[in-house]
């Protein structure tokens, strides 16, 4: 209980703006949809001219640029807005590092369903959508996913095919797990001429990855694999195997059977790279890694974010003789390599 | 366009945050569901306490519990959480000053459905919501908002009773006009002896009020005047009328007809006082009630939160002398008074 004191120095400040936050992305949503951080690419403009851009009201636009403002995305000087420097990078369509696209998967019905009853998603301790949630066989949200999220691999995907340090001179086979769009297979077949990567996925979702692959440029060193991650045969001498954000989906038994699975694939003494959101051991921080837990307790069955000694122990459960934990800033996410 | 600089030093955070924040608002509405802040108000908890005393699985309230420490609901300690101070006023049932019924308005269909496609709202400058939104007759979502909202007003109201200072010893008759829950009317019964109110709204809301009156042990002075606040007979000759949170929801011509007739109904010398959430001239401050305006794209025709300057030429067009503007604190609510 509150004491007297407690009560009179209280704000319902946070209450009320976490009530109202789905209107934040609402919002955000409404911009992207209406084009609008592109129609500022070129200079500030005022509500009217914005209007006629975006064929919509400048009163409707005049609202949300002002709410915009109040949450970050613009500036406004006069009855002038203008992109603030983020949302110039990664809202403008024409800018290479365009993440509009996202919200295609992020706010696809198949993931924000999950969160319409989340009580009931407490009260289970899983998704209440379906028996399998978005891990049903051939889920077409993956589809989407391969094809929205794409964009925002390009610096993890680059950074984790450095990181790596394959040998320049030595031939190596790269098993790409739950490959998605490929980006991550693609960005080590980049980095490394000598590299040739099986990417497996679901088949409707592998269609996109060799799209990718092609518009890349490495298509002949590009195979598919298509089936579940958990039945369809890999085949064997692999000198490295990615797991891109495979493993929050399961619980730690169905992760453990995935990494014996994997690791009877490699050749002795080769790697798994695993990405991750990967909280610290308090579950609170950092904030994105911490949060994302909630994305798994909506949308799948027994997913989570796991923290480094978790993932650790998956490992060595699978035969793994050691893992190690990497920060991969500017991204929220980590990777752990993984000796076989 | 962005620079090569802007990009290298841009970051997604935002973005990411805003899109998921849908999740915040879910989380707070599942939290509140389970009534997990009653449950830590004995003291902290475990996640396999929380779990039993609200009927829900560890592994939900554990990444439930996790979230809202990362959002400032909850703090942790070892795997024992506990609630916060403001969670304790606010959200801990046993709490006089509990605020978690008010998602039962603020989070209904009726006001969150005006934003599930808001770029057709901003596109039209009006909800597409049917032709009034919340606004048609009778609308259930006002019984809602009276039985939901009543105890958020404690604060606001005691304060305009006592910022309007009326004189000790004379009769006042004040009129409530939309007094939903009657709960602003009702704190001037309180903290004037002398004082009789006239509360007009639907009747199926004017039930709600008065059974707050009847509770507060008013009913005596408390009349009702059932109907459409712009076509019901209010009378005349009152000392104060009661405008709270009704202009918004309107385009300044129909404030300014509801405006004349209520200044038609005063005394010589009487005064209106109008709550509103009132930005800054530049309508991207303070955040609170800069923030409202979408509220009301989202779910009128043609509703806004107005400018003091903008409430002013209102009040003057309709025949008022002149207004003043009081900030409320520690509410995001000022108080206009104009004299007719």
């Amino acid at each position: 209980m509150a004491s007297p004191e407690q009560a009179q120095q209280a704000s319902p400040e946070l209450f009320f703006a976490t009530v109202n936050a789905y209107q934040r992305t609402e919002a955000l949503r409404a911009a992207i949809e209406l084009d609008l951080f592109s129609a500022l690419g070129a200079g500030p403009r005022t509500a009217a001219a914005l209007g006629e851009r975006c064929s919509a009201s400048e009163r409707g636009i005049r609202i949300l640029c002002d709410y915009l403002v109040v949450h970050g995305f613009l500036t406004k000087e006069g009855n002038r807005y203008a992109n603030t420097p983020d949302s110039a990078v990664f809202l403008d369509r024409k800018s290479a590092a365009y993440l509009g696209s996202a919200i295609n998967f992020i706010l696809s019905p198949m993931l924000t369903d999950g969160f319409k009853n989340l009580a009931a998603a407490v009260r289970k301790g899983g998704t209440v959508m379906g028996e399998h949630g978005t891990l049903a066989p051939e889920h077409p949200v993956w589809v989407e996913f391969a094809r929205s999220m794409a964009p925002m691999t390009t610096i993890p995907s680059a950074a984790i095919a450095r990181l790596m340090r394959l040998e320049p001179g030595r031939k190596h086979r790269v098993l790409d797990i739950a490959a998605g769009h490929g980006k991550f297979g693609i960005a080590f077949a980049r980095e490394y001429p000598n590299v040739e990567i099986v990417a497996q996925d679901w088949p409707n979702v592998l269609a996109v990855a060799r799209e990718n692959a092609r518009a890349a440029g490495i298509e002949e060193r590009f195979r598919t694999l298509p089936g579940s991650a958990f039945d369809v045969d890999y085949g064997s001498g692999y000198d490295l195997v990615l797991l891109t954000n495979f493993l929050h989906h399961f619980d730690p038994e169905t992760c453990e059977r995935l990494l014996r699975k994997a690791r009877a694939a490699l050749a002795p003494g080769a790697r798994a790279a695993t990405l991750e959101f990967v909280p610290n051991e308090d579950r609170v921080s950092p904030p994105v890694p911490a949060t994302f837990s909630l994305m798994m307790l909506g949308s799948t069955p027994k997913g989570d974010a796991y923290t480094f000694p978790e993932l650790e122990r998956m490992f060595r459960n699978a035969g793994f003789a050691r893992s190690e934990l990497h920060a991969l800033p500017p991204t929220f996410q980590s990777v752990v390599i993984s000796y076989s």
